[in-house]
């Protein structure tokens, strides 16, 4: 059986989604799960036109966290940045779209028509905000790390101005969001079915293999339990 | 140690990355490895305005595939969607980002400032191109197909007129990508290596696993060479 699911979170006419509303789920907590899940966001923004050339979108991949108690209706999505980065630059207080995608199977079908994949994602649209508050990018910075390993940011020293001074942090109101989802096998013709072709999926999923210490630590450093756990966490 | 690599391939203002250029490597190689290697793309798309709002990137996740000898200079790339889809609409004949990311490793920094990520990441910028000519058509979601499942293209009926006339297929030239890559642990100010945290990397990588038989499948068939040798090449 094949499951094919989207939810529209606060549905506008940006992220609503004009295909399948049949699939569609209502549950915001999904959305959450799949932001817990994934470690990369990309993130499109329209650059500015130049040597004489119009503008165009840029999509690149970036790390993210989510703060679900964060300033803005629904939760506040982070990305960061060095302060130099083009694309950074050109975000701020503009529309940016960021996406985050778990490809979670490959779905062989009968007919090259029916082949699909099955995946997770969320899209969301919103107003970029640079963090100039202190507190609000100390706080982004560290569930950006924790994102990735989670309780590391606490063994950390803290940042430096200096550190502080070349990072940027975007925040993205996460209330115009939307989901959509496909989980199990082919939906295929049943004429392709009866005439024995053979259907399925191939499940695809991410491993964390163990630590690798660098070579210049210290001798006689364990692996401190936040980054142990990297692989138990998700 | 680290690796930072970036490849710019025929760089424009457009895709020439504004900083790390000491990174460069110049292998168009790599692109193609990568893009043989991942499965999924993300295309970003400025979106025309709607309901009296104005225009705003989308990125989307899709499948792909790559034709090395295909009709534009460097190769072509080639995304499918229905007819019906918005973004796809608003590709047509207009320059598009697609970009295309694997996550090899988490880095584990001894400051927040230098945790990291390790992956390889191509940004492609190109104008799309609706695939009008029958013969392309059909070799770009043969490609499509067989990028997910090598093979299992030549085993399917044909694509009917129907199913044809439902699908909408992309080119977006190759020539204008850059590629950048991290790999390896981080790289940390001494007197944080010195104060004996511990630093290192997590590696990432993702798994095939084995088929998942439609449960509508006639009694006695065998799983295909071509969808169980997908855990195989890759």
């Amino acid at each position: 059986m094949s499951t094919v699911t989207e939810a529209r979170l606060e549905p506008t006419g940006r992220t609503r989604i004009n295909r399948g509303r049949n699939r569609a789920v209502a549950d915001r907590a999904e959305l959450l799960d799949l932001l817990a899940d994934a470690l990369v966001a990309h993130v499109g923004v329209q650059a500015p036109g130049t040597d004489g050339r119009p503008g165009h979108p840029v999509v690149l991949p970036t790390a993210y966290a989510v703060d679900v108690d964060g300033p803005d209706w629904g939760g506040t999505l982070y990305v960061h940045g060095s302060v130099a980065a083009r694309w950074l630059r050109a975000s701020v207080d503009r529309t940016v779209c960021v996406t985050v995608t778990e490809l979670d199977g490959l779905v062989a079908g009968r007919s090259a028509f029916h082949h699909s994949m099955n995946y997770r994602s969320a899209v969301v649209i919103g107003r970029a905000r640079l963090v100039d508050d202190p507190d609000e990018r100390q706080h982004a910075l560290d569930l950006i790390v924790d994102h990735m390993l989670p309780g590391r940011a606490a063994t950390l020293r803290p940042s430096t101005r200096k550190e502080l001074a070349a990072t940027a942090v975007l925040a993205v109101p996460l209330h115009e969001a939307s989901m959509k989802a496909r989980a199990g096998g082919p939906v295929d013709e049943p004429e392709d079915v009866e005439a024995g072709v053979w259907g399925g999926h191939v499940p695809v999923r991410r491993v964390i293999d163990a630590p690798v210490p660098a070579e210049d630590n210290l001798p006689g450093l364990a692996v401190p339990d936040d980054v142990s756990g990297a692989g138990r966490t998700r």
